[in-house]
C-alpha cells in the first residue's frame, strides 16, 4: 500500500512547526498519540508473525539479532534530524518488547569480575524488556540457552574456557561485548541460525588444523584463546559457530 | 488540526495484518518508517520549545519531570496492546532525546555504597542521552547542579547530611530513588520550579518547629533524618522545597 503511505505522508507533512508554547505541547501530545497506535501496530504485526512461526521447529530462538541490528542501521540511515543514538536507544527498546509479545526471551546473565558492567551493556545491546536471571557458572548459562528461549551473556576469561561447549552445538556465539578499551569482557550466545549472526568479527572455535586450513585461504582468522588442541578465533562475518 | 489527523488514521487504520511472512517484514518495515517521522517531528517540536525559551530567566532547567511523568502515565492509559514497561522504556528515551535537543543537559552522579545501583536507575528513570559524569562528593554535586544545566542524583545516607543545602537554595529535590525493599538509596535534585516536581510524596527540609506546624494542619509529614535542628521530610505531594 505505498499509495495509501505516500498520501498519509502528503496530509501529515511537511509538519508546520507552531509558534506558541500551548500549540507546541499540543503538538507533541498528538504526535505522541500517533507514535502509540503505529507501536501497536507494530507489536500486532509481531504478534502475528510468532503466530506463523508456531510450527516451526527450527529450534532457534524467536531472537533475531542480525535483523534488529539491519533496521537499525537502514533507520540511522534514513534519519535526518534524529542521532544514532536516539535510533538505537528507542528502537533497542521497542525491538525488546515486540520480541517478548512474540516469545518470552529472558536474559541468562553469568559474570564474576564485572557483572554490573556486564548487564548494563547487555540492556543497551537487548533493550530492558527482558527478564534477567543470573546464575553461578557458565555451564548452568550454556544449559539454560540449549534448552530455553534464552539468550545468554557469559563473561568470557582467558582462565576459563567455557567456550569450548559451543563446538558442535546448537548454540552460536552470535554477538560480543567489549569494554572501552576494546578488550573482550562477554560473548552473548543463544540458539540463532546462521542467518542471524550479527555482522562484523564473529566468533568460531576451531581446532588448530581448521585455524590454520582458513588462514591459508586468505581468511582473516585472530586466535584470542586456546584450550587443548581448540581455539576461540574472531574470524570474518557469515558463517555459523560450528 | 483534528480533522487531519482523523483522515490519516482512517486511511492508515484499523492496520490490517498480512497474512505472510514478508508482507508482516515490509509492513513492520514501513511502520518504523512513519515512526522515524513522527519522532523527527517531536524533535523539531522540541527544539521550537527552545527557540521559545531562549530568552527564560526562570533559572530553571530545560528538563520537566513532572510533565514527562503525565505524559507517560497518559499514555500508559491510552494504550491497548503496549504495556506500561514498553511505553516507559521508549518515552523516557525518547524524552531524554527531545531534552537534549533543547538543552545539553547533563547527569551527575555521587555514591560511594551503590554506584552501579545507581546509575541503572537514574537511567531508567532519565534514559541514556544524558552524559553523565561522577563526582567525589555531594558539595561537588550539589555545586554543579546549581551553576549547570545538570541534574544531580546523589545517595542518601543517615551519616552524610548534605540535604540540609537544599534548604533556602534554588534546588529542588524532585525525585526519589529507592531500593526494591523501599529504602531510600538516593535523591536527585536539580533547579525545578515548584510545578515540576514529580508527584507522590517530596522531600523537604523543614526545621523541628515547621514539622510541628504542618502536623497540627493535618498534613502528612514523616522525617526520616536529622541534622542539628533540620529534619529532611517526606511530605505529600506539590510544594517546592524551600
Amino acid at each position: 500500500m505505498p499509495q495509501i503511505l505516500g498520501l498519509t505522508r502528503l496530509v501529515r507533512g511537511p509538519a508546520p512547526v507552531p509558534s506558541d508554547l500551548e500549540a507546541l505541547r499540543a503538538q507533541i501530545d498528538r504526535l505522541d498519540h500517533e507514535l502509540l497506535d503505529l507501536i501497536e501496530q507494530r507489536l500486532n504485526a509481531c504478534i502475528a508473525i510468532a503466530g506463523l512461526k508456531a510450527n516451526d521447529t527450527s529450534g532457534t530462538l524467536r531472537f533475531r539479532p542480525r535483523r534488529e541490528t539491519e533496521v537499525i542501521g537502514r533507520l540511522i540511515d534514513r534519519a535526518e534530524h534524529a542521532s544514532s543514538a536516539l535510533v538505537t536507544h528507542v528502537w533497542r527498546e521497542l525491538m525488546g518488547h515486540c520480541l517478548q509479545a512474540q516469545a518470552r526471551t529472558d536474559l541468562v546473565l553469568c559474570a564474576s569480575r564485572s557483572p554490573h558492567t556486564l548487564k548494563e551493556r547487555v540492556r543497551e545491546r537487548l533493550g530492558r524488556a527482558a527478564h534477567a536471571q543470573w546464575v553461578a557458572t557458565p555451564e548452568e548459562a550454556l544449559d539454560l540457552a540449549r534448552r530455553r528461549e534464552v539468550v545468554a551473556a557469559i563473561e568470557y576469561s582467558p582462565l576459563t574456557p567455557w567456550w569450548t561447549a559451543l563446538r558442535h552445538s546448537n548454540l552460536a556465539a552470535f554477538d560480543l561485548i567489549r569494554e572501552e578499551s576494546g578488550r573482550l569482557l562477554a560473548i552473548i550466545v543463544g540458539r540463532v541460525g546462521p542467518d542471524d549472526v550479527a555482522e562484523g568479527p564473529s566468533l568460531r572455535v576451531l581446532t588448530e588444523g581448521e585455524l590454520e586450513i582458513r588462514r591459508a585461504r586468505g581468511e582473516t582468522v585472530e586466535p584470542i584463546a586456546a584450550s587443548g588442541e581448540l581455539r576461540l578465533c574472531l574470524t570474518s562475518q557469515g558463517e555459523a559457530n560450528r
